[in-house]
């Protein structure tokens, strides 16, 4: 078994290295062959007795997509991609990376005649507002950023080549990943994190939206789950509707809020001060606050139960299993 | 006012640039100047006082876009592309006609700086089986051709186009166009036309489907008012989802030769044959039966109201008001 992973030196990239390195197999094959690239050069694991390669490499750069399918990995896990803020502010830079760099992807697995499993990573930024309560599966894609038109073409794009038999492609969607670890960023998104990771660190964190917002998390462990569980996903099984809204944790800030302070103390809890910002405010009622994943559940994808399920998540991959 | 149109060589293009030259204004204002380009040489109109641009040139080809921009048209019809049997057949022409030529024409508008209003046809199949009875508006994309993959993948293109103010798009999904003029052709959907056309003009018509097979219709002539009322659609009216999928009639086989009894006669309607083809039934089963098109109803879109207006449309517009 050989993978190609793109997006290799990222958060979640470095996350499923690390899980597809402890497992050893994939798809009850033994993974003999990692192939890992992303703009920085990707960290090579340690104890991987198989044979890696890394590079550092933009897929959306001439040759680059062929040189990466030319040992034809098995499986592709194509994660790399400039983020939402970024494809925002650069209009070119966002089409040129999110659009061509995967359209040149998936011509070089054309173009190399053979048919990998090819497992994306889109967004469920795909929607945009309004929304209903909870968004079923049938629901349009109208999305409301740059980056989320580029996710939703990459679908479009992953389902013609899967019916074409070009590959057996599968879009995943995820939902806010939460509780990122690391420090502090500009996404607007990031308070969802922030607000549990600083004050489990001993840090104050600052909340700048109502604890009425509701948005939907996965833990960083369930989106490495829901790859690795993609990969394995026949295509008899999954259909042709191949991009799947990923399930989650539907829930407000207030109950965020309220697990941490079961899950580590009121101490804890404590630190989180209200410091309201418009703008936040404005983007985050843009977003979808549940989606049904009705058929992604049904196909066996398993996201956290409860939000202290993904408290508990972070604290044991993160904090080794202490509070500050 | 200066329009452009792509695909003006076309069946839709030379109707639609008939009206525009007969009407000789668009919103309000006179059409002082046309610019019409096609892969083969539009006819320039002759009874036009104002400038006729005609040129045959191919919109993916380096250079041609910011050309057909370089007048800066205040409308651009943008109908230019490959059919679904083609795109279909060859891949590569697909894509580089129907979704490189379009991004290179919203490229070129984005270059040109200025902010015209894009009117582009889209098709109902952006959306594929299984389908609800009628599909509403918010139902998502799931295109089983390479057609409608390209015209999904534009129509999301032209909303973030919109959405940053480079230009204003009105994306109008065209249910099967019926009555078309003209000898038959290959096309899956030829017959729906040509049950209704050879008969008129005195001819036997095959019928591969059975009766009780539902589609949607609309004649040319709605057609080529879908888009002129797109074009005269303020953004404040139209709101950020500018991708619409248009009126109809839908009405199942036996009902279309029914009207055809009403309109022409048992003499002309006797003039279908059954003839039951396995292959052209697979692909029409794939097929969209009906839409609710509610947002582009309220927002005065109108199609005939009965398929018996469809066929007079047809006898007025092509038959001189004969039937034979």
């Amino acid at each position: 078994m050989h993978i190609l992973m793109t997006g290799a030196a990222g958060m979640i990239g470095r996350k499923l290295t690390a899980r597809l390195v402890k497992d050893g197999r994939l798809n009850g094959r033994t993974i003999e062959r990692l192939t890992l690239i992303d703009v920085v050069t990707p960290e090579a694991p340690a104890s991987f007795p198989g044979k890696t390669d890394v590079s550092a490499s933009d897929l959306s750069a001439p040759g680059v997509a062929a040189k990466a399918v030319s040992g034809k990995p098995d499986v592709i896990f194509h994660l790399a991609g400039v983020v939402s803020g970024e494809a925002e502010t650069d209009f070119e830079k966002g089409y040129r990376v999110n659009l061509d760099g995967t359209r040149m992807l998936l011509e070089a697995v054309r173009a190399a005649n053979y048919k990998p499993k090819v497992i994306f990573t889109s967004s469920i930024a795909v929607f945009g507002a309004p929304f209903p309560r909870s968004i079923p599966d049938d629901f349009h894609l109208t999305p409301l950023t740059s980056y989320g038109t580029q996710k939703a073409i990459c679908e479009l794009l992953l389902a013609d080549y899967s019916r074409r038999g070009i590959l057996e492609g599968v879009g995943i969607r995820l939902p806010t990943i939460c509780v990122r670890p690391g420090k502090p960023n500009k996404a607007a998104s990031g308070f969802f994190s922030g607000i549990i990771r600083e004050p489990l660190a001993g840090q104050e964190a600052l909340l700048p939206v109502a604890d009425s917002i509701r948005h939907t998390h996965a833990s960083p462990r369930a989106a490495v789950g829901f790859l690795i569980h993609a990969a394995g996903l026949t295509t008899e099984r999954l259909g042709p509707r191949i991009n799947l809204s990923m399930p989650g944790v539907s829930c407000t800030v207030g109950e965020q809020i309220e697990a941490l302070r079961r899950v580590a103390g009121e101490k804890v809890a404590a630190r989180i001060r209200r410091a309201p910002d418009e703008l936040v405010q404005r983007i985050v009622a843009g977003w979808a606050e549940q989606l049904d994943a009705k058929r992604a559940r049904d196909l066996g994808f398993m996201a956290e139960a409860t939000f202290d399920d993904i408290i508990r998540a972070h604290i044991e991959d993160e904090l080794g299993g202490k509070v500050a």
